[in-house]
């Protein structure tokens, strides 16, 4: 299988949109980042979530997190004011701590790309066709072509029903 | 809103059990990763999807991921065979190299939970109840509880349908 048949949608926001509209963009996607868009429509690089908190919480309240019991439920709208006006490059970290992103050809195949996501440490690549992004393969995406249809037909394991057959629990 | 209210169901795996069935269950649940639970049941870290391909996929072709086209279909089947007999102690990262897992109280508020994921760059907490692990609170969810409802009240913002309204679109 090829990476175009593998990318998926994934949520993008251009550098210049507003950082209010990208914090609700994660919250809603469900997912921990976002791809960014540069001014020509390319990736190039992966906002945390975790970098919307740190732009909105309050620094004295990061050092010691017991400080956010003052703040009550109305303060929240108030951290989050202070994104208004901010565009995502604002939200991004410094360049030389940006997160790497990997790109992946569309003809790549899909042990190419485990490969690459291996490498890099990344949950993802992107799949891109010149400046085009296609769509984004998540590394559970990935995990759901590659393996082995189960039960594994090498008979050396017995998946348990708890953990191969639907949703797993929390234990 | 505390952190209880917040908690969700996450995967999880234990430290002792089998690689490819921690393989399986992140492939079916979509996540880029499982919360690993030690031999008392507490979360000890998080298991990254990349580190499961990591141990997958040869370090040759990881260093030249075009070296993978060598590879045909089959061969996946191949790859993931490495990791019957292997337990999830062994796909795990050296301990030094762990990622750290941000662990917060039932009674913590969102703004609490907030500073904890903004501090140690985090896409989500474990919510524990001494050694008993209730649920995992994602940057995402955290977010929906946090941000003030759209559209915003104090008017600075437009947001874009196709960003604000349902699912984003991939552009």
């Amino acid at each position: 299988m090829r990476a175009r048949d593998l990318a998926q949608e994934f949520p993008t926001v251009d550098l210049g949109d507003d950082a209010l509209v990208a914090a609700r963009t994660m919250a809603e996607s469900g997912r921990p980042g976002l791809v960014v868009l540069d001014d020509r429509g390319r990736a190039c690089t992966v906002l945390p979530g975790s970098q919307v908190l740190r732009l909105a919480v309050p620094v004295y309240v990061q050092s010691d997190p017991h400080l956010a019991r003052v703040y009550d439920e109305k303060a929240a709208d108030e951290l989050f004011g202070k994104l208004s006006g901010k565009t995502v490059r604002d939200l991004l970290p410094d360049a030389h701590d940006h997160a790497e992103l990997p790109v992946v050809d569309p003809d790549a195949t899909s042990i190419e790309v485990a490969a690459v996501l291996a490498r890099m440490r990344s949950p993802l690549a992107v799949v891109s066709e010149g400046d085009r992004v296609l769509g984004v393969i998540t590394v559970s995406r990935l995990l759901r072509a590659l393996l082995p249809a189960a039960p594994d037909p090498t008979g050396h394991d017995e998946p348990r029903g708890s953990t191969s057959d639907g949703e797993p629990e929390l234990r």
